[in-house]
């Protein structure tokens, strides 16, 4: 099917890219030109503006975000709506907070599908898992798109209305928090215990085989084949939190008490207030893992 | 190569069959008959006593235990000794305390291997992760049989000296706790959250593609597979907690700050103390983990 | 001076008792007629309504609002505010969201004063600690008020313009939270430890030079003087949590780790899903302390 | 009556002092000569040996021991004990581990007291709180020296037998890191929040009436008064930890939840390893407030 993808930074052209592999016809669009015309070398039909990308279209339009959460989606819908009607499918594919995706579904007169999506720029070759939100029919409509860029039909589900795709993917994250640090906290023992033990392979022997075996922790041995046993020069200071404070709030409202993640969203606070020493190995290894499956920059010692 | 297994009872007979699938001779025992005559039907050399098989071995003697750990690990290695010179080798492939390894490994003549072995019955098909402990030239006269008894070269690896091993795999159910809890504490919300999930489905999406993708996620999807999105009559009642505790009192010692790790096996504490109620849904998934991959008993509500 | 207590509840019967104690004339009002009637035999002027207490005020009016925290504070200002100048002073002595108050005192053309007010009913005799935000000339004026109606000059302050006194009791009320909750887990160590001990000595012996000794102390002291050594059936329930899920939502917004904070404040949504067995010691006494400090109704086991 | 304080460092001499300000005879002993020098100008008999303060005392003897808890109490004991028969009594008024009062005392002929002592030496004036295991007859006996040594009779109990003394000492310890963590949390939270406040005239506010007035808040107002509203260079560096560490190992022992002592120790641990930035507020607290209490030398910034 034919798709707009609006966005072609890392994880756009990562979208564009896996839909064109899947059959699919993309016209593209960036608010930078040169990406723009990168885009249109490999295969992309570029489009000059948002409007355009919309009116070179044919109905049904489908129209597929990936830009910054926050203002940039509400930018990029003020300039769509005009050019959509009720028949018309937009999906947010980005970290959008799950309430602000329900009001806009609210605005606009196209169907809404709120898309959370992970795996991160690592994941291009194998895809995403994509968590949907909205209503049945537009999902149903965009399950071949979904098929090309998740890592297949089990790699997205419609997990129920609209917000409920953000929703999931913000819990997700939580999580995600809570398990760097507690391998990290695995790791800092032995580090700092009895044995002079080389960390990489304990990662490898753990990922074959034992319970605890995981994505994340082949990025943990990954990061440490790279960074060595010490994680050399990489800081105490784990950027980001917007997705894990959100977990928190929603865990107030709803009274679940989420100690575990409370306290991995805690330590990046902490890792940000305590200085420049030597630093919490655990909080130096989650600095790396989030480079590892979302490429976010890695904060080294000066 | 010719090894004995001492103990043959689930685990033990999972680490005897990989032996043998591995082109290994096997002689065992234990300490029921009928299971050493079960065993025997299935190509299993038996023994009749703990000295019976030490002297059915060639030298030099490899003797796998696969007894509880504490009193039943001290008693075998008492009647074995005398059967033993210091170019035998003993492996113990139980969740022993590091500190008892390294006394076991003094009291003895021959060489000991503490061998943590991750992975649990559900692991039979596709092997186990195991650290080892102990001298060098010991683990790389077995490598064959933890080869066969290992996910593969992979799912092996010395970890250094005595102790280490099983100090490894301590470290390695403590993040174990951790993370069982981390994925309680996100389905809990969701399950107490906005919308109505189907969080088999959830959990399927995430093992497809998602950052938290790993093999307790894939537990936490058979468990909603089987008792249903309410984890049906499983009970809020955590039991075991011995490698847990041990974990943080060598945090306690090694002055390592451990909180999700404290925090998970305080859960365990406060789920027996809190009472027969409807419970914490965390808690309840951690229970029925455990027996995903240990096979423990899942306790159930009356 | 003279003062309008609207609310003439437990709290606000005692702010009234306390200002004519003082020496200060006071009118008051409550919803309920027969409230109004009986502080009327013991010398509060009554008024018949909001509009008739602004009324019966001379210029420049000073009010004290004693209501729950919510809308019924708005429904008050709605009435009162026809009634009121700039020269006037409205006084928001209960629990308000700190938000709030900076709303409420920018709608209203008096000036605002909100106030936090700690000690609870408990403190009738000696008096409150009042933290007070807003324009100094309005607390500089109220000081004889706040002088009468908290321990003396120094239980009350001001602590900065408009909402910082809402701000900093809401605060002090996450801070209480975790007292109570530490001095739960001593105790519920105590009562499960290797003794047999009389925890209400304990309780004396520490409030007699001890380190930790204080007021939450007596109450502890108090609770099994009056419950038992077992604190008797106090269920482990413990209800209350919006200031402590606003001091919680702050240090986010703040990136401020607050972990044994939010903790003593998940031990509640805990204790409020894990059910009706024998429960947790420390929560069953902070479900007492609650009454010791505010009369908060004790839940009991059935 | 006559007692014997052997230990005549700044704790010692205040139980010296005081026991002489009751009213009782005091035969002192220190390592060093002129420190006992010193005590006899003030009217303690002075002993030249453990032997010769045993020799002085006539029967039945008393000796508070007030050295370092660990080697010293042995040292001191060994020496002690051939002068030493059944009717005579020792007190321990050291913080020793509970499990070694437990062993000395069935490893010495004398009674054996001991006695967790808390109060430090800021309550030198006003008098200790005494937390007492051990024979009954032998606590009975010296209710008098009890009675001038704590802040009176109310100050000093007799808990159990043997061990309870130090067991409640240790458990009060934990509570008190968690206390001193829970106001660091909110006074870092104030520091780094909304309004620009008067620290010190918080902590007076709240100490006047409010409900988590308490006597380690009376040293957080002091602190802020010393060192001024930021805490000067007041180091994020908390030293200690064995009492902590002791509470948190018996709660695992007993699988008593305790997270909120358990964060307070780990945030020790934290503070020590996180390095020389500006650090965490709460922790710089808890640094000053060890001098408050303990007179325990505050680290600084460089």
């Amino acid at each position: 099917m034919e798709i707009g993808v609006l966005g072609l930074g890392r994880m756009g052209r990562i979208v564009a890219d896996r839909l064109r592999e899947g059959g699919h016809e993309v016209v593209g669009y960036d608010v930078d030109p040169d990406t723009v015309a990168a885009a249109a070398e490999d295969g992309i039909t570029p489009a000059e503006s948002i409007p355009d990308l919309a009116q070179q279209l044919s109905a049904p339009k489908r129209i597929w975000l990936v830009v910054p959460s926050g203002d940039p989606v509400d930018a990029a819908l003020d300039e769509l709506d005009p050019h959509l009607d009720e028949e018309d499918i937009v999906i947010d594919g980005g970290n959008s907070y799950f309430e602000h995706s329900i009001r806009r579904a609210e605005s606009i007169d196209a169907a809404y599908l709120d898309c959370g999506t992970s795996g991160g720029p690592a994941s291009a070759e194998a895809g995403f898992s994509m968590m949907v939100g909205g209503p049945e029919w537009a999902y149903e409509g965009l399950v071949p798109a979904f098929d090309a860029v998740a890592t297949g039909p089990a790699g997205h589900d419609r997990m129920g209305p609209v917000g409920s795709g953000h929703y999931v993917k913000m819990v997700h994250n939580g999580v995600e928090y809570a398990l760097m640090q507690a391998y990290g906290e695995g790791f800092e023992l032995l580090a700092n215990g009895r044995y002079d033990l080389d960390l990489e392979a304990v990662a490898r022997t753990w990922n074959n085989g034992a319970v605890i075996r995981s994505w994340l922790l082949e990025l943990c041995e990954e990061a440490f084949r790279e960074e060595g046993n010490d994680l050399g020069d990489v800081a105490d200071h784990v950027a980001g939190g917007s997705t894990g404070t959100w977990t928190v709030q929603e865990a107030l409202e709803q009274e679940v008490p989420v100690p575990l993640i409370y306290q991995a969203l805690a330590e990046r606070f902490d890792s940000r207030a305590s200085g420049d020493g030597e630093g919490r190995f655990a909080r130096r290894l989650a600095n790396r893992l989030r480079y590892g499956f979302g490429r976010h920059e890695v904060a080294r010692q000066d």
